[in-house]
């Protein structure tokens, strides 16, 4: 095709108008209670009590937006459209009413006079809609509340999807935070061949709130090295006069647009494979654009002071209310709304078709694309066990089996990816790259790995860019996992918040459909880097995840590998969740067999009662509780311990997967009765519980349990340094011996007969101090110890 | 002088000698448990049990530390290292140990065969030093635990230290996070008249862990674009031969410390005030260069495998023994070492004298150079509080005028910064702005506020540069404040374990000094993020901080303005502390008066008798307890209730400003002893706590306390969104009717007299949603309420 079509003077008048239409109606949602059409002077009245909202960004966005349609119905294109710049609510709504998508999401807000007033009123207004574009948007995956992640999602959304272009617009503010500089770079992954297009459009608008953008503030060729120093070819869009801006952008648009053609048929015939200049777009337009120009005698258009509000105090300045008024008129409504209120049929021809509106995209709504993960089964995954504890094995390495197969199963579908900051292999899932490698499109040398041009594999060392690439491809209908050094996860706490946040939106809206789950996969956890140090020891990514809504958040510790792979199983089976998986990497006494496993998973937590010797009726003396492989293991030893020096001592052995179970039912869906609950921990035993993480969450779950002040919590407790694993233990006060003692302390009337073995377990305990720091190592009996009951 | 100085033969050979002694000693402490000057044949009882530790980047570091030595020394320059690769432990023992600092710090380690074997054995060892760059290393202000921050804590350094140059070595791994991909920006910050030097140096030695590293996979024309559109002038120093990057790095480092210094000297003359293209290098230099090259028959040398240990097995592998002795000795030990293992004199020609060797720097240890703050008198600043309550104030807006006294009485120390993601107005701290600026290199506009060459104030829209340049600066010995919006405070999470973490093994180290703490002012908080929405709102941080070791970290709550200004001034003063206050911008009644707020604040928590009708003897029939000021409006408010309809209730108020106190003693030094909590809180009455954060906080640290079991907490539950403040409250049930209700519910004995309250506390409710769904804002009478006792 010809890149002038489309691009007549009449084609650009269209434009224009539904510029004009957009940036009406968005300012009409920062002010107007009623009144829309203005088919009455403008009163006092007719405007919201509270002004709220974010003009500045807003007609860029809209500009965008207006000229993506256009190129969308010309090549029938398939474009997802993300807001980066943080408050561009009004841009996003006024397009979706325009295009129609938004009354066929909410009946309730037609296209009609009644409906721009529902607009209108319930933008940022108690009961209505915030002012970022937020779950509620259709044709949304990008919450605009905290900025920087949006070009990571959409390269994440990209993956996978050779048809879809993702338009991502980039604020000049959003564009100084560290995950978006890490961003840009992405583009050293994707795959023209097998993946979609990202197309950034860099909006330089020259400031935040009160500041200048970093980038809107060097010299061009500074910025243009930079852009191509990232590995893009940007093409300039730079001025403020409408009429030049609309050709400008019209054939900056067919010009990027061509060129990803261009480059996708070249690699999708073989013809180039390297990886090329992706274009892209740089938008410099005025804040605030064709709004208020001065105000009180300053200039607000074009600076800072138009980011929020431009007029403020419009209720009692009738000099504002009547710039106001002026300024709604100037995009001259009655040319573009009808008498009913309805969008003028000609707006209408700049509206896509159907599915191709950027509101109506089924990748938007990626549940509605979602299909099912085929998964192997897990009985050709799980290892033997013929004993408890008789063996021991690898379990994230069994678990890397496992998604090979989930990799080749869904080698067609193409809906499943690892992604990780460099530690795939270090968190032993290698076995993946038996059928697959690590996408890559920068330069290779023989000496690299796994590298190939398209894999399911995608190590970056920014864990912001992998839970943006993830959270990018779940958004729109895939599936995933995120592995992680444990301690480093905290990185992405924010972004967690967000994504969880979302999720619980999400959830309460009928019309967006369920998701797969965010997987976490923690390794390498604080118990086993030991080695790596006081840096690398932080397991508090669990208590973070806690305080988001019962709904969302689920946290699990398998114990071993067979329950590692029930649950693993579970979270990529599941949906609308965030699940966090904690599992070791190192060998790991095999506890449970394939149907124990999955019977412990599907209960969460239980009695194990071939570890107990309380009979399984009379009331226990003690109860060991334990979540974590690190703190089983330790129960399991203390619990051997205490069988062979206090063999009538009755012991009971509870194990807890599913962290969630400890809470009351009615803080968490998997919270247990207090029946339950009591049965199991009784109401007036002593029970001291190994844990995983910091102890005081334990105490903060169990807090309203009957028996909860015989709760005694052993976990970690900030101590460590670079030492051996069982090191760590006594460091943290959660090694065997330890346990022990604690039982002799905390179990009534055990008498004088314990005075001799508490002294053995300290004298054991300064024999592997000693011994650790003489041989740099663990006593053998420490590394080779396994569980005789 | 002539940049040929100090570059002829025997210069590059003193440096290659230097150079080898450092990589000899960086392989020993990997590998050897003795034997450390090879006096005999190398056994397999020699090397290390457990072989753990990083080659990888090593060579590298010791290459640009050698060839700094040379540079200091010629030029008397005082130069920072910063040791930006993850694992670069073994690198700067090494150097601090051979130029002596090491020795000096560490007298059990000295410069002679057995401190060599001592070095060796306690690398990676039980009780001995990490494996990364930690605060046990003199001359570092940066762990090389995390990944991404070295940059900006170079910068941070920097500002204010104009006769200091900044190394900073930046690995390409830790070159793909987010945090570092932004710092480079920072130049646009950095006033090269006020402020010192940071050289960044790029090592590209092409691997992460299991990867390639982006950077050095990109066409060289690409990375030098990229590297000029961040605003540097790169020079390239690459290859393998020692001899020929000898010559190389010599005269780079000539180059770009010629470049700084004249760059410095116009802008110190006034000659030239715009931002420079400041020099960088880039260093591209094989992975683990000098080690093994080939290990059973695959490459090592110059790929990832030699990231870690380049030959295992060592102890079992007699081939490898061979080839370890081989390589450790292919550095001519005997020529650097004499017979009792000490450095030859040679050596020592390359030492910088005394503080300037980078060990030995006092800007490392910045408590050394630490002055205190001049601190304005609080009176100045406090306001008037003739009657409890009966007026109000923005809190931060007059910590805005304190802050300004702050800047202007430390103006000539410079040793005070602001530290802010575009929010240090929006926060309300504006005040500052009429004595200071905020620091700016970039291109200014006419409409631009605030910006000049030199100040106070550093604004970037990136909450880790903020907190990155901000310890830079306090590990400097200097103060600071970083003010934040609540939520987003989360994206530092990481950071702030690791800074937490730091401080908690510097308070251990006897020979370093007490720095300034850590202070951030987290306002727009969750309960006025109405406007803002869902996204917005998350008072997580406090918990998150709550994990870490009780002697690092303090959380303040202060109520209103003169509390908040007794805080500031307390955290100002403080050292070694992470300190979180919590504080509102917003118009906020004056509880408390200036003495007794300073009371109030130096108690940490307290009964409000004049809030209280319990008469301070009885025993009340409620504690209502608040912390945080959006929950202590409310409870006065519901104290206000109460008094109206049950005036014969004694209701004792209790409000908390250093949360810490509520903790047990055992777990916090601020903690309150039992007896204490007791007489305040009471043994058996119902307590009733509103607190300004996720209410389980409250239970994990009071639930060993007597009470614990009356105690009823109110807070944010993560329900929330775009709607008035007053809803917020209502939406998460902390709204004073609620709090009424609640003391209804939970005193026992109130009677049937309660029905009629409790339905008129139900129909305000009511009464308060309607009007906000019509109205959009909140009733006047809660704007406008005021406490009367």
């Amino acid at each position: 095709m010809s890149t002038q079509t489309g691009r007549t003077g009449a084609d650009l008048k269209l434009i224009d108008a539904y510029w004009r239409a957009a940036n009406y109606l968005s300012a009409g949602q920062i002010y107007l209670l009623d009144n829309p059409l203005l088919s009455t002077p403008l009163e006092a009245a007719n405007i919201k009590p509270r002004l709220l909202g974010h003009w500045g960004t807003t007609p860029g966005l809209n500009f965008v937006y207006a000229h993506l349609n256009r190129v969308i119905k010309q090549r029938e294109a398939e474009v997802l459209f993300i807001t980066g710049p943080g408050h561009g609510g009004p841009a996003l709504l006024a397009n979706t009413w325009l295009e129609g998508t938004y009354s066929e999401t909410y009946a309730e807000v037609p296209q009609d006079a009644r409906g721009m007033a529902k607009l209108f009123r319930q933008f940022s207004f108690p009961g209505g809609v915030p002012s970022h574009v937020a779950p509620e948007v259709p044709g949304s995956i990008h919450e605009g509340g905290e900025l920087g992640y949006s070009l990571a999602h959409a390269f994440g959304a990209a993956f996978d999807n050779p048809d879809l272009v993702v338009a991502c617009v980039i604020g000049d503010g959003e564009a100084e935070t560290g995950p978006l500089a890490a961003s840009w770079h992405a583009n050293k992954f994707l795959d023209p061949a097998q993946d979609g297009a990202v197309l950034p459009i860099l909006h330089l608008n020259g400031y935040k709130i009160a500041n200048p953008a970093l980038l809107a503030r060097i010299p061009h060729e500074e910025l243009d090295s930079l852009l191509r120093g990232y590995g893009y070819a940007p093409v300039y869009v730079e001025g403020h006069e409408p009429e030049a801006m609309h050709a400008a952008m019209a054939e900056a648009l067919d010009e990027v647009f061509d060129a990803i053609e261009k480059i996708q048929a070249k690699a999708r015939s073989g013809e180039d494979t390297t990886r090329p200049a992706w274009p892209m777009i740089v938008l410099r337009s005025p804040k605030g654009w064709t709004g208020p120009s001065e105000v009180d005698g300053v200039q607000v258009e074009g600076t800072w002071r138009s980011h929020q509000v431009p007029l403020s105090g419009v209720r009692d300045n009738p000099e504002h209310l009547r710039m106001l008024e002026q300024w709604l008129r100037s995009y001259r409504p009655e040319e573009l709304f009808d008498a009913n209120g309805a969008p003028v049929p000609e707006l209408g021809e700049l509206v896509p078709p159907g599915h191709l509106r950027m509101g109506a995209t089924p990748h938007a709504n990626g549940g509605t694309l979602l299909r099912d993960l085929r998964m192997p089964a897990l009985s050709e995954h799980a290892v033997d066990v013929p004993e408890h504890g008789g063996s021991t094995s690898e379990p994230t390495r069994v678990l890397g089996q496992l998604l090979r197969d989930v990799v080749e199963l869904n080698d067609a579908q193409r809906n499943f990816r690892l992604f990780g900051p460099d530690e795939t292999a270090s968190n032993r899932l290698d076995a993946v790259y038996q059928v697959t490698g690590k996408q890559w499109q920068g330069e290779t040398l023989p000496a690299d790995d796994h590298l190939v041009r398209a894999g399911r594999v995608v190590e970056v060392l920014s864990e912001h860019l992998c839970q943006g690439f993830l959270e990018g491809y779940l958004l729109t209908g895939r599936h995933g996992l995120f592995n992680c050094y444990e301690a480093f996860t905290h990185i992405v706490d924010s972004m967690f918040n967000q994504h969880a946040k979302w999720l619980g939106t999400h959830r309460k809206l009928g019309w967006r459909r369920p998701i797969a789950s965010l997987n976490y996969l923690l390794s390498s956890h604080v118990w086993r880097q030991d080695h790596n140090g006081f840096s690398h020891q932080d397991p508090g990514f669990i208590d973070h995840v806690m305080n988001k809504k019962a709904e969302v958040v689920r946290v699990y510790l398998p114990p071993d590998t067979n329950t590692l792979l029930s649950v693993a199983d579970h979270c990529l089976r599941s949906r609308d969740y965030v699940n966090v998986v904690v599992a070791g990497k190192n060998q790991t006494p095999d506890w449970l067999g394939p149907q124990e496993a999955a019977l412990h998973c599907a209960r969460g937590l239980g009695i194990w009662e071939w570890a107990s010797n309380d009979d399984g009726v009379e009331e226990p003396d003690v109860v060991m509780a334990c979540a974590g492989d690190a703190p089983t293991v330790e129960v399991m030893a203390a619990v051997s311990l205490l069988r062979e020096h206090l063999p009538s001592l009755r012991v009971r052995v509870v194990n807890v997967v599913d962290l969630m179970r400890l809470q009351p039912e009615s803080e968490h869906p998997h919270g247990l009765s207090d029946r339950e609950f009591d049965a199991i921990f009784t109401t007036d035993r002593p029970v001291l519980f190994a844990y995983h993480g910091y102890p005081w969450l334990i105490h903060r779950l169990t807090y309203r349990r009957t028996n909860h002040h015989n709760i005694h919590v052993r976990g970690y407790k900030e101590e460590g340094t670079t030492t051996t694993p069982f090191d760590m233990l006594v460091l943290n006060d959660m090694d065997r011996y330890r346990l022990v003692m604690d039982v002799i302390d905390r179990v009534p009337g055990l008498g004088p007969r314990t005075a001799r073995l508490r002294q053995l377990m300290t004298d054991q305990r300064t024999r592997h101090h000693g011994w650790i720091r003489e041989h740099g190592e663990d006593l053998p009996e420490v590394r080779d110890w396994s569980w005789r009951s």
